[in-house]
């Protein structure tokens, strides 16, 4: 028997940001499966999101017919690491994280069920989700179907918050992370929305060459928006920052940089 | 006065795409404007676009307290013409397409009555609503505040559909233009979102080095989807092309590349 997946982009933060479709995919799912992060890497701040996701939960489904399991998250090692070893990293921590799944899935669910996995933002962007689906179908531990439902994704929040456009007239826009923001800089790009930044890269470029408009937790009670010269805008930034972090427990930011 | 603007991502065709926030916009809008490009530009195939916006107003407005004003779209020359040319080209037609804005706005909507924009897709990812409102302001003929909501965009449902993330694990994304793509693809990129393409830019590109993921008229009935090694992609890519515009008079597709 085939096993019905769901994988549901829930949006950033806010439950209003779910789209009728979502909230169909929602009611049709008797099992969730949810990472739990908190028994697995000991970070902080989870207990929040967990909240978030229950409030979307509880205002979007009608009835009570579903269960919550949670799945133990494996640890990752998030520490500094040179770029060729960084792939390699998140390649362990996928399939770590698919047999988990295939364990919980044919352990604790029925072959006839439909099971959720709920995805912060949109699954097509910079999300695991959908590549540790594939690594347990490739598993043949259990036959599972599955179906993408798009979300709102952080970036899209930003854009809408700051009224902004992400691409100049007819010109591409970069997204990247953190990570590769320098490299991309130094190939040409001057227009780039950065994602998984914890560490604000780009305090490192030239700050008077550079605007950037910058939003944090977007979609929940305690978002944040600075946008500006990159020069005179890191100090703004890296204070909204902390407020987030201390409003909530945790911080999610993303930006737009482009070159004046 | 300060007339009240809301600016509405609906998505790009199935109304379930439309978020809860954006379905709730709807209800508070009293006036909606829409651009009406058979009267203006002469294109065919937009009445089923207008067929579609209805039903999404159908299906999600309670109550009919609210009317629709048809903007005469400015005229726009999409004839081939240099990179040079086609900035200054584009805004021309924004500020032609903001004067009839201001003017409709002026003379045949209420200070006191809230205005509503529907845009296909998502406001801040390729499109000129945000610009154009901008220009309407810069007049100084209406004051105006406005709001943005976000909407799913084509790039989003493409990737649900193929079940893509279009990332590469830590690597950058390139959304671009059919225009600029191989500009971008001789500066170095590799995984690109390609829209605004009419033209297919993509069979100029040695079609043994890349994998396509394809769709058009996304959310749609007509959807089409390919995917596969270039090479092997553009005739079918160009066959589900022929057969969407055959069905609803109109064709949109959008696009990943990603080099092997």
């Amino acid at each position: 028997m085939t096993r019905r997946l769901l994988l549901v982009g829930i949006g950033s933060g806010d439950p209003d940001q779910l789209t009728v479709e979502a909230v169909r995919a929602l009611n049709e799912v008797d099992v969730f499966l949810v990472a739990d992060k908190e028994a697995g890497a000991g970070r902080t701040g989870t207990g929040d999101l967990v909240a978030l996701r229950e409030e979307i939960c509880r205002r979007h489904i009608t009835g009570d017919g579903y269960r919550i399991i949670a799945v133990p998250d494996p640890p990752r090692d998030r520490a500094p690491m040179a770029d060729g070893a960084y792939g390699g990293e998140v390649r362990d921590w996928h399939a770590a994280r698919a047999r988990a799944y295939a364990r919980v899935l044919a352990r604790e669910t029925g072959p006839d069920e439909t099971v959720g996995l709920l995805v912060w933002g949109d699954p097509g962007l910079y999300d695991s989700t959908i590549r540790v689906v594939e690594r347990v179908r490739a598993s043949g531990e259990v036959d599972l179907e599955y179906r993408v439902v798009p979300g709102i994704s952080s970036v899209q929040v930003l854009a809408a918050r700051h009224r902004l456009v992400l691409n100049r007239i007819g010109s591409p826009i970069t997204v990247t992370t953190g990570r590769r923001l320098a490299a991309d800089v130094a190939s040409g790009a001057d227009n780039l929305v950065v994602m998984l930044d914890g560490g604000l890269a780009c305090a490192d470029l030239p700050g008077d060459d550079w605007d950037v408009w910058w939003g944090a937790n977007l979609g929940t009670g305690g978002e944040e928006l600075v946008s500006g010269r990159l020069s005179e805008a890191l100090e703004p930034i890296r204070a909204a920052r902390a407020r987030a972090r201390e409003a909530r427990g945790w911080v999610m930011d993303t930006y737009l940089l482009r070159r004046r």
